[in-house]
This record gives C-alpha cells, sequence and structure tokens, in this order.
C-alpha cells in the first residue's frame, strides 16, 4: 500500500494536470490504507502471543487484548467512498453528471460500510445477517449504478490501449467489490474462532489488494495512456 | 487530516501563486488538526481499557487516567482563527478592509474559544453555563460578520461555477459553526459519565471534518477555478 503510494504520486510530473488529480487522489487511498493497516498489525500482534512450548514447539495463544477490526472498516469509510470518485473522474462525463454522481455514490458506499460494521462486531448470525442485507441495499445501488457507467466509459476511451485497460478496469472492480459480502459471510455460516478470524482476514486483504494497488495501477496506465493521447509524450513501455 | 494536507499541497503546482497562498494555509490547518488528534487518540487510549470478562465477552473500563480533551482546544486555538482568515482571503476584499477583518475575526475567535474551555472542564452545570454564555459573545459576532461578507463575496465571483461552490461554502461554514455550541450542550444538559463523554467527542469530530477537510475541498475547488478563469489552465476535470 505504501509502494503503491509513493509510486502514484511519483509519477504526477508525467502526466498533465488533469489526469494529475486522478493519481493524488490514488495515492491517498493507499495511503490511508497504509495507516489503518499498521493499526491492524499492531492490534493484531496485541491479541496473540507466541509461547514456547519447550523442545522447539511454539503454541499461538490469546493474550486477552482483543482484536480491534474497527480501523478497517475506519479505512473502507474513507478509501471506499474515495475510490468511486477515482472511478468517476475516469469516465469523464459532463460536468453537471459528474458531480451529481460524485454525491450520491460517496454517500450510498460510505453508508454501506457503516451497516456493515455492526454486524461484523456481533458473534448472533441473525444480527449479522440483518446488517449484512441492510449493507447490500446501498452496495447493490452503487454496484448496478458503476456497471451501467462503466460500460458506457469503455466505450469512450481515446485510444484501443486505453479502452482495453478500462475494460480491465471494470471487471476487476466488479470482481473486488463482489468479494467483500463473501468474506463478511465467513463468519455469519457458522464458522467460529480463531479460524474463521484468520479465513476472514486473509480475505479481506486479498480484496484490498485487489480494490487498491492493484487496481491503482490499472488506473495509472489509463491517465498515462490519455496523457500521451492529449500530447504529454509517450509514457508507457511501447 | 494528514491526508487533507498532501491533497492541498499536491495541488500548489497547480494554481496560480495568490491562490496558492490559500491552499498553503489550509494544508497547515488541517496538519494542526492531525497532530492534535494523534494527541486525542492516545489519551483516550490511555484513559480506557477492553478487558475480557471470559467466555468471548469484553468489557470497557476506566483505566484512572484522565482523558484529556485540552489538545481539542489547543488545536481550535489556531486553526479557527486560521480558517476565518482563509474565509477572508477568498473573499478577495480591497487590501485595507481585508487586513482590518483579519485582525478583528481571528482575535475574536481565538477569544471564545478560549472562553469555552473552563466551560468544558467543569462538572458544574451552571459553570458551565456561564462560560457558554460568554464564548457566545465572540461567537455571535463572527457568524454575523462572516453571514454578510460571505454573501457579498458569492454575487463576486468570477464564474457560475466558483459562485456555486462560494454559496456551498456559506452554508457548510453556517452549518459547522453552529453544530460547536449544541455539541458543547451535551454535557451542560445533565448528561453525564462515559456516554455523555462519547456522544461529545462524536458530534466534535464530525463538525470537524466538516469544517476542515470538507470545507477545505470546497475552498480547492474555488482556487482550481480561479486559477483556471486567470488562466493558469483547466484544472477540474471537464
Amino acid at each position: 500500500m505504501g509502494s503503491a503510494t509513493i509510486f502514484f504520486w511519483l509519477q504526477l510530473p508525467n502526466v498533465t494536470k488533469s489526469n494529475g488529480l486522478t493519481l493524488t487522489i490514488f495515492g491517498i487511498i493507499t495511503l490511508i490504507a497504509t495507516y489503518n493497516y499498521i493499526r491492524i498489525f499492531n492490534s493484531w500482534s496485541e491479541a496473540f502471543t507466541v509461547a514456547s512450548k519447550g523442545g522447539g514447539d511454539y503454541a499461538v495463544q490469546l493474550t486477552g487484548a482483543p482484536f480491534n477490526d474497527g480501523h478497517r472498516y475506519q479505512d473502507w469509510l474513507l478509501t471506499v467512498p474515495l475510490l468511486l470518485i477515482e472511478m468517476i473522474l475516469v469516465m469523464k462525463l459532463p460536468q453537471q453528471e459528474t458531480v451529481s454522481l460524485i454525491w450520491k455514490l460517496s454517500l450510498a458506499s460510505a453508508l454501506r460500510v457503516a451497516l456493515g460494521y455492526p454486524g461484523e462486531i456481533q458473534d448472533d448470525l441473525s444480527v449479522r445477517w440483518f446488517w449484512w442485507c441492510l449493507a447490500m441495499i446501498p452496495f447493490s445501488y452503487v454496484v448496478f449504478t458503476l456497471a451501467a457507467g462503466l460500460a458506457e466509459a469503455t466505450s469512450k476511451q481515446p485510444s484501443p490501449a486505453a479502452a482495453s485497460l478500462a475494460s480491465a478496469v471494470r471487471y476487476l472492480t466488479m470482481l473486488s467489490w463482489c468479494t467483500y459480502p463473501f468474506v463478511y459471510m465467513v463468519k455469519s455460516v457458522g464458522l467460529a474462532g480463531p479460524a474463521a478470524t484468520m479465513y476472514e482476514q486473509v480475505g479481506y486483504v486479498l480484496a484490498d489488494v485487489l480494490a487498491m494497488p492493484v487496481f491503482g495501477v490499472l488506473i495509472w496506465g489509463i491517465v498515462a495512456e490519455k496523457s500521451a493521447v492529449e500530447g504529454s509524450g509517450k509514457l508507457l513501455p511501447n
């Protein structure tokens, strides 16, 4: 995440000004994720300890301090709306439509994250499912709006290279966004204890890596290609 | 807050020099807030602990260390006058009027923060109300002066896009400024204990997010639009 931030910002002098805004915001997204992953790392280290059982064997034990996954939701509350703003900026719609989409999608996606959290910290399965269903309402609205908008944006790209990247962005977005509700379900289907927590954390980390640095590099490819077409010189190798 | 600072400073090369001053100061405002929020976070962590009650249940307990909200007032003592200076600079009044307004409003707003603090750290309700009333005198002076000045500034913007942003700035300022006295009242109406402290903190955080990063992005929109009109090239996408 931190490396992605440095990459996006070091590329800033190489793109045109309006494309630079896209890279600036993407570097901020991965910076917020860097900060929150350090907090998650520290909380994880405080919650578990590795104790010697003698004879060179070790066992992982709970320290009694709870693992605080709230940092993950604090991260998403900021980064998910910012990721949507990035996608809307890349679509290059008329200004009025851009502003209206930014308001609607960023509020809906923040609402989705906020509705997911009360379920995430529950052990009662029916309460978990209740908040999952509520969060799926703004989630579905955002995904369907994006699917339609991105299809249109793909057809409007200025060059075949940009169009093929925009198409990759579209499928990656759908894939990574639809991963989260399934990972959330890990604990809702009755898996419990440290193993469930571990699977859930691995799932969220994989989804975040797709949604942030991998997605960001594709967006960088698009803005680099667009800057080249707009005349600031060729950036992508070949 | 930290992300907002980076955003404003990374946008510096894209605006004209006089508009760059506005962005520089705004990055300093959110930087001061970042520093103080780290101090508040640490003080909060020291004041509360999460202890296991066995069986996977946890309880939040007081550690005995007091939660020090003084960092919030130390933050406001610097950031509130700076926020007012930002608004006065955006108004683009004649130089003499600008200087006189900066002195009057920044001293009045610092006085308001200083008068609020002795009440904030009191448990006696009548003493809380006494300081609240005193702080409302400079507060009202600042809000009425701003309301009048911003109405005039809105009508003087160089383009319809800048005028619509200036109008949003005006309403957001009134909304966020008027939130603080109400949040202060949470404890004055007799709510007490950890719940009251939590509601108060959530209220102040929401008001600060509106008054600093959200407000700052609107100000950035205005200076980007003004720089475009003044000829440094189009900045906002579309």
